[in-house]
């Protein structure tokens, strides 16, 4: 099989020309702002898409679990990893020490002192120092330290215990202003008590091209704009012809003249809306909507569309968010100018823990 | 290990004696009313599971997807399989050829004509007989013929083309009354003509218990009440009890006094809401609203809580809809009485084609 038309539906397929134009763009302007660039593998969970990133000047990978750490580690992918999660319980330190021995860096987050002494009692039972940035919830309202004066408190307690180490600060995602407030607030506070900020780590990829809004940022962690979609391109910060993924699907029934329904549902494209309306953007009928979904089933209202497929027809669904969608599948084709040019399986697919 | 306890999170569990019981009551009651039980494996999607389905007494199993009924036909399931989805294209209806070899029956569905040449050409190619029931939008609004006469019709048309072999109606979930007036009107259709309808397939788990209010159905199909979840409780089919499946998940952080956050996100859970409040109950907290996701974190409102789970304590999640969830994991974990009896794989995770 050499034609991407051949591919049997539903799959999800990567356009190689777009997705590096991508990875080129975000690059070039996080260097050309003198902050890192260190993105985040849980969108594409494929290590030769991670490699492509570090060769294209990436500090460092991101990670989301221990178990995308384990599979970028095995394909050697980077020896710079962040994992942007509280680690907590013996399995899981366990394993992040056996992780430690095999990269340069392998730093994490925390928010609590639970999490920091469960890191520092297996640093002191393995050995190994275990460096740490503090996590900020800078207003998204999820993980992370609430005022900055707890930041500089929980970093204070943290490296009073042994073996950890304090790098720095790391919010998701970047919010203008309260992100810039929050950090300037905390930096003053480590300013002052003289203790170094290595790494001020902001994340999100609508944040890409306003990073450098926010002066105190080292590095910035961003996953979804390898790839692009529904939820990017209403951020403003793509376009469609930006959108790399695609959902091949086929229209199997027809049922009434506004209705079609294609064989791809919550099981590829998942009931992630995030205010977008509907659950995808077809590329050959952009006025359809995909107006529900079941695990295998997409139904696609077609009252607005002039033109309307026939049963057998294939189309194409950019997803509403494309990480979730990387999740659903065993493999990823990657296609250029309509060929095949490689099948990837996503390797950190269902790494829950 | 041998105790559900030593499970890390997250991991999803199933409460072995809550779903034998939920086994034996759809069981008990479709026996009673003379409704031949034809399970829905794409709820557990695990070949164990299906098999103590048939030694209940199931005449056979359901699969939405090829993908499924390779898998449990390899795991020799059941000879008697009706796969519930328009199967379109060489490749597939060449796979469904191979499989209808195997198996002693194996039915499918169709709504529209494209598909019944479909089915018929790979029938007459490989010389083999294609048992098929028409599916019926009886008032869901996905897949089916919009009108008794176009079952009728459509039956008509596919009894004309080599190989294909009228057996019955489908339709999925019965509703009262459409259903029912639907079915009546066809069926008059089909004796008039003199046509036999020996299968008449009704669907869903809120129906199980009022499919006898449909006197013309001779078997239904269930998927997700070997389990059940929030949306079965939800519908008053089910009790909480009734709740086989958990997501156990630890309180990895406690950024404020109201918010708690989980290490399980739509990566397991996902993001299936089916009108319901929030992402799932949370079995310790019921009054902690799981009031938003992201891939990995669940981000918990204890604002109604008097108690308040600290970092570190282990919760279990009655997830929105156990079918879903099954698609996320590798291995799903059987447990009795709090001690681990069984680990299994999902066998058919991830089937989309």
């Amino acid at each position: 099989m050499t034609s991407a038309s051949d591919l049997d539906t539903p799959a999800v397929t990567v356009d190689l020309d777009v997705m590096e134009a991508n990875i080129r763009r975000v690059q070039a302007h996080l260097d050309q702002h003198g902050i890192a660039n260190r993105p985040h593998i849980k969108t594409h969970k494929i290590p030769e898409i991670g490699r492509m990133q570090m060769a294209a000047g990436a500090v460092g990978i991101t990670c989301q679990k221990l178990g995308e750490v384990e599979v970028f580690t095995d394909a050697d992918v980077a020896d710079d990893v962040l994992l942007t999660f509280n680690i907590l319980g013996r399995d899981k330190t366990d394993r992040l020490m056996a992780l430690s021995r095999r990269l340069r860096r392998l730093a994490v987050v925390l928010d609590n002192e639970v999490v920091a002494r469960g890191l520092s009692e297996a640093g002191a039972a393995h050995r190994l120092d275990v460096p740490f940035l503090v996590e900020c919830d800078t207003g998204f309202g999820r993980n992370g330290v609430q005022t900055p004066d707890d930041a500089f408190d929980l970093a204070q307690t943290a490296m009073r215990l042994p073996r950890l180490h304090f790098q720095g600060l790391m919010t998701f995602p970047n919010r203008d202003p309260s992100t810039r407030i929050f950090f300037e607030r905390a930096l003053e506070l480590f300013k002052r008590a003289g203790i170094p900020v290595r790494t001020v780590s902001g994340g999100g990829t609508p944040g890409i091209f306003t990073a450098q809004n926010f002066p105190m940022l080292t590095e910035h962690r961003a996953g979804t704009c390898v790839y692009n979609d529904v939820m990017v391109v209403a951020s403003g910060t793509a376009t469609w012809d930006d959108c790399a993924m695609r959902v091949r699907a086929t229209v199997v029934s027809r049922p009434n003249d506004a209705r079609a329904v294609l064989d791809a549902g919550t099981k590829v494209l998942t009931s992630d809306q995030y205010g977008t309306k509907g659950y995808g953007h077809i590329v050959e009928y952009p006025e359809g909507l995909v107006s529900g979904l079941s695990e295998e089933h997409a139904i696609v209202d077609l009252t607005a569309c002039r033109e309307r497929p026939r049963v057998g027809d294939v189309v194409h669904v950019i997803p509403n968010h494309c990480c979730v969608v990387s999740n659903m599948v065993d493999e990823v084709y990657g296609v250029r100018k309509g060929r095949l040019e490689a099948t990837w399986p996503v390797a950190a697919r269902g790494k829950v823990r």
